[in-house]
């Protein structure tokens, strides 16, 4: 290999980064108030853009450098950074190159289609509108599984995209183990007199005064703004346009404080991740997280294990009582908390709370499962969908539009997602216990209002490294263990027992 | 020529343009918030997007097409849009041709260092600092046009840059008119004793309240907000993203009412123009105003000549002293009138008043036609400046920085933009004084508050063409008249006279 040949690779990975900040903006302006009417011409644009940012991944030139990077010789003269780039890069290029064009096409319009029917069949709770599309959808994704080639398992394919190295088999154990402990536990509150009052969380609240407190609360975990913004949005995100400039939104319920609040905070843990990687990785494609495991270990760390935490309010809510002091000046800082805390069976996953939400996306990995790997007919899938909620949370739906049709994931073609929400429980849980040792003073300091040490711990372990290692290896390097739910169980279980009094 | 050479160069426009909308939302965001750590890693984007779109604009291919096009017997098979992209795009091309790379590149670092060395000098007040630079952006702007090739005189071929066609001769007519006929009225009204009272614009304005007002304004002139929105910005200025997205900023001094008021709707005119240009011209280049002088006739039109009138007030007083009842309730409409339009010698442009601003422009004209048609030395332009100002208004600078340094153009090499200004207030009073034939109501309008009438004659008659005619054969077709600056000679006597009673 000629030194140019690296060079080259470098340049072409930068171009497709510096594509893919131009095209997050666009994103992040279209969710945040760009003029509806705007909105066709923009479409004209981001096709462009991502046209251009795919030609450059799936070039002729791409291919030559990686296929020259990755000869043993050359790939164990490169550094570790240079090493993932390519193996990285090399992942995404198969999975692009492996697919005939024309599939490709179908497979945009086919999904494109689907998602405004999706819409329409959700509206009006009928599922047989959607049944024919999803029917095509799911046949279409496991022509792309024969393409990329069977992991293990057709589904173990999929869990690979948003999860890599993560299969079915590892999943049967994992949730079979939150089956099995947190099914009885959910029923164990479900019949608990001792349930906490939630009324005062439903007051007038104004925007204004929502903000005021949710700025505050990401200043104190370390949110950087100057190297951010937080904005308002229907359905809240996180977007890194570049390494110094992680923007977050949220969205206010004049009724309900918890949403700004907690997803302000769940937001925000995905932003201190981003903004705290290495900047030696910016430009290598590898200046973004892990996985979407790892990722969402960090927002459910910073909303629910800090942010849902006595100590934490313990500290902080002295600070909420001086923004709403008609709200809540009446109301004990043990009320509140509990009331934050509230879990019940319900029918839409969004809306879940920390406990419950596990079940959700259990029964959403075991139907994808059996659509991929046993013999499921989407058909059959309202069937089997109503059965698991009856049989796991005890709750039915009524309808399709608060069942099987309720997200919006399936209409895309995104299966194989879902996992990626409860790992992210599971890592965390696992984080938690690791720095529960390293730093035995982790609750004195949550209750001083000190998170900065914690926001650091997690910077040096986890954040610094971005997508340099697997998650596997950030497991197995912070925790020194595989995966594994126990720890979860164990919190989700000392948690609400005590809540619940049970 | 095949049909297929025009079906490329559409694609090629097409795209050329959806770049420039991908870099104008870059742009707007640096403008409005983005967070200040995230600006270096949004240079690179902004300049690899740019290149792309340059390598476009000067590619073999659009080489190829152009020279095709252009061939009489094509031509004149072309529509009258397709005609006026080839003819536009041809001058661009050749423009950016014309100049070899190496002095591009110069240009582009020497620029962007002239600029922040301004920036230093007009912060100490010292041109000395300056000039160095200053003389090898001059030098290199000579070597420019010769590259270029010299239209009559050098100067011409930068005000073509601006105001396609427009000469230096045109203008030393029309700027001798303006001198001839303003520089004695800017005398007697400074000697008139009947001053405007100015002492209740400057109260205690919220930011929340002016920027209420300002969106009601917008409202009622046609803004369509469904296609554009309102943001802060320390420099107020307009952007055309695409025609169904035109935005505008403002900015609010807590102490004066009138910039917000006024910057609103100077910005609220260039987007009535930009969102009322044909559809029929998405995606060819001409979707925007014909000329920079023509933009600005309609940002003046707006600001001065429907909102600082008479007319106007009478009407929509009672609605800012709705908004600010305690500031203004013992101020009459006519004294609001005569307030908001002080006149007023004084030293800095971008602070004056709508008499007196076009001798800023006038002398900064003057300047640049020395410094490129005649042998002005770039070290004397500080005491030619300081004897203009004292001639013409009267007024001397104490120090460079009220003086030669206040103005960023020329750090950048703009010369030839100045005259833009003061071409716009001399179009809006032709078009005006078109109007109020045509439109005899005019006034009553106004009064009533139908401004829908006044937007949609403009839109008829100038809007909808976008760059479809060039600005002489607007003016032309719509005033039946060349460039005449009589009309806003008479406009202005009139105005004022009134106003100070002389």
């Amino acid at each position: 290999m000629s030194h140019q040949t690296l060079t080259i690779f470098k340049e072409l990975v930068k171009k497709i980064n510096e594509y893919n900040e131009a095209l997050s903006i666009l994103f992040w302006d279209l969710r945040t108030g760009a003029p509806k009417k705007g909105v066709e011409g923009r479409s004209e644009v981001i096709g462009m853009l991502s046209t251009e940012q795919f030609n450059l991944s799936t070039s002729q030139q791409m291919g030559d450098c990686l296929s020259q990077l990755s000869e043993t010789s050359v790939f164990e003269s490169l550094n570790q950074t240079e090493q993932r780039m390519v193996t990285e890069h090399k992942k995404d290029y198969d999975r692009n190159k492996k697919i005939p064009v024309n599939l490709y096409k179908e497979n945009v319009i086919l999904t494109s289609k689907s998602e405004s029917v999706w819409e329409e069949a959700k509206d009006q709770s009928d599922f047989s509108i959607f049944q024919p599309y999803l029917e095509k959808v799911v046949e279409l994704k496991k022509k792309f599984v024969e393409y990329w080639g069977v992991k293990g398992t057709p589904y173990d394919t999929l869990l690979d995209i948003y999860e890599p190295n993560i299969t079915a088999s590892q999943l049967d154990q994992v949730f079979g183990m939150l089956r099995e402990r947190l099914v009885p536990l959910v029923t164990q509150i479900a019949e608990s007199t001792n349930k906490p009052n939630t009324t005062f969380l439903h007051q007038s609240f104004s925007e204004e005064k929502q903000r005021e407190f949710s700025l505050f609360v990401l200043k104190e975990i370390g949110y950087d703004f100057a190297a951010g913004r937080l904005d308002k949005a229907v359905h809240p995100f996180m977007i890194n346009l570049n390494l110094k400039d992680v923007r977050i939104t949220t969205n206010y319920y004049p009724d309900d404080i918890t949403f700004s609040l907690f997803s302000s905070l769940h937001e925000g843990g995905h932003a201190l991740y981003e903004q705290n990687i290495s900047a030696e990785l910016v430009g290598t494609g590898l200046c973004t997280g892990a996985s979407m495991g790892i990722h969402e270990s960090q927002s459910r760390f910073w909303e629910n294990m800090i942010g849902r935490s006595l100590p934490f309010w313990k500290r902080y809510y002295k600070n909420l009582q001086e923004v709403f002091p008609n709200e809540f000046s009446s109301v004990s800082v043990e009320d509140f908390y509990r009331g934050t805390n509230e879990a019940k069976p319900s029918l839409i996953r969004i809306e879940a709370d920390e406990l419950t939400y596990n079940l959700h996306v259990m029964i959403r990995y075991e139907l994808e499962k059996a659509l991929f790997n046993e013999d499921l007919k989407v058909a059959d899938l309202p069937q089997a969908w109503n059965e698991k909620y009856t049989e796991y949370l005890g709750v039915t739906p009524a309808h399709d539009g608060e069942g099987v049709l309720q997200d919006v994931h399936w209409s895309g073609g995104d299966f194989g997602y879902f996992p990626s929400y409860s790992l992210g429980n599971i890592y965390a849980a696992q984080f938690m216990n690791t720095i529960q040792k390293q730093l035995p003073e982790f609750d004195t300091y949550i209750e001083n209002g000190e998170l900065l040490p914690i926001k650091q711990w997690l910077s040096d372990q986890i954040y610094q490294y971005g997508k340099l290692l697997t998650p596997a290896e950030i497991i197995k390097q912070v925790t020194n263990e595989e995966i594994n739910p126990e720890y979860l169980i164990a919190y989700l279980e000392k948690k609400f027992k005590d809540i619940y009094q049970i």
